[in-house]
C-alpha cells in the first residue's frame, strides 16, 4: 500500500481522486503524483478553482443547468428562441448539444430519467417544473433531446403525456445513422429507424 | 464550447482537470460536473486534500521521495535494510515497489533518466547524491531498478561506472517472462533474456 510509504495526506488525495469518472487507483496515484510535481502550476490552481466553484456554482432556478448566475447565461440571453425549450437529461448533454451548435434556444435539466428499477419516479425529476414553464405560456415547442435509452424513451413518452393538454408541439430528436458512421457495425434498430426516417436526397 | 453556457469558473476547472494524466478534454468535463454533484461530498474535500497536500508535502532530503516528513517514512523506518539502496526513476516507481512489497530496503529517487535526446544529463538526476549515500559508507548493495527502456538501461551502465570506486555490490532487476504473461506475445528480447537467465526448476 501506498500508505506505509507516503503519507495519510497524499493517500487521502490519491482516494478522492480515484473517485472521479474516468480514474481509476492506479491512474488517481499517477494524478496525485503529476499534481505534487506540478505543484504551482497545477496543484494550488486546481485546489483554487475548486474553491471558487464550489462557492459560486449554483443552479439555475429556471433550467436546472449549472452557472455562477441565476437565472443562467443560457436563460438570461436575450438572442435565444425563448419559444423553444430543449428537455435534457444532465447538465452534461446540454453541453454537448450547445458544443454542437445545434440550436439556440433555452434549456430544461431534468436531473436524469425515470427508472422504476432504481426508485427513479417522476417526483424525483424536474417535471413538474417543466410543465409549469410550459402553462406559463409563450413556449411552442419542446423537443425531447433524452437519450435514446430505454429510460430516456419512457421518460419521453410520460413527458408527452405530461404535455398533453397544452397548445405546445412535442418533438424528439431524429433516429438515424451516425455522421461517419459504418452500417456494419450499427445495431438493428438503428438501421431500421434510418429506414423508416429516410429523408429525400 | 462549455464556456458560452457556464461561467468561466467551470471552464477554468474543466482546464485544469483536463491537465491530469488520464483525463482529456471530455473525460475532464465529466469530471467536472461530477465534482459539482458530489460537492459537498467529492468537491469540497478534494480542494481540501490539495491544499493540504501542498502545505504539507515535502521531498526527502535523503532518497527522494515525497512525504509530509523529512527524513521520510521509508528513510526513518528502523526496520528496513539501511545497508542496500534501490535506485529507481521516479516516486510512482518506489510505490510500485512497496506495493509488491518485493524488499524491505532504503530507496533513492533519481528524478528521471539520462537522456541525450531530451537534454538530461547527469547533472539533471540525483546521481551525486547517490554516490554521496554510498561514499558515507554503510551500503553494501545498490539495486538499480530502473525500467528496462534504452534510457534506463544507459542510466543503469553510467551508475555502474560512478559506482565503480565504492566497495558496493551493484545489481539490477531480472529481465524474464512477467507473471501470468503468455510467451506468444512477448517480444524477442524478453524471450531471449528469458532463457539466458533460466534457473533450476
Amino acid at each position: 500500500m501506498a500508505s506505509t510509504v507516503a503519507g495519510p495526506e497524499i493517500e487521502r488525495l490519491i482516494q478522492l481522486l480515484a473517485r472521479l469518472p474516468g480514474l481509476g487507483p492506479r491512474s488517481a496515484r499517477r494524478a496525485a503524483l503529476h499534481l505534487i510535481r506540478k505543484r504551482e502550476t497545477l496543484m494550488q490552481p486546481l485546489a483554487e478553482a475548486l474553491r471558487v466553484a464550489d462557492e459560486r456554482i449554483v443552479a439555475c432556478s429556471t433550467c436546472g443547468n449549472i452557472d455562477t448566475r441565476d437565472p443562467c447565461t443560457v436563460c438570461a440571453d436575450p438572442g435565444r428562441d425563448a419559444a423553444t425549450i430543449v428537455v435534457v437529461e444532465s447538465v452534461g448533454d446540454l453541453w454537448a448539444l450547445e458544443r454542437a451548435g445545434a440550436i439556440r434556444a433555452r434549456y430544461h435539466v431534468l436531473g436524469g430519467v425515470l427508472s422504476p428499477l432504481d426508485g427513479v419516479g417522476p417526483g424525483d425529476l424536474a417535471i413538474q417544473p417543466l410543465v409549469d414553464r410550459v402553462a406559463a405560456g409563450g413556449v411552442s415547442e419542446v423537443i425531447l433531446a433524452v437519450n435514446a435509452t430505454v429510460d430516456g424513451q419512457t421518460t419521453a413518452h410520460y413527458l408527452t403525456d405530461c404535455l398533453a393538454d397544452y397548445a405546445v408541439k412535442v418533438t424528439r430528436l431524429a433516429h438515424g445513422v451516425p455522421v461517419g458512421g459504418e452500417l456494419d457495425y450499427l445495431d438493428d434498430g438503428t438501421i431500421a429507424a434510418a429506414m423508416r426516417q429516410r429523408t429525400a436526397f
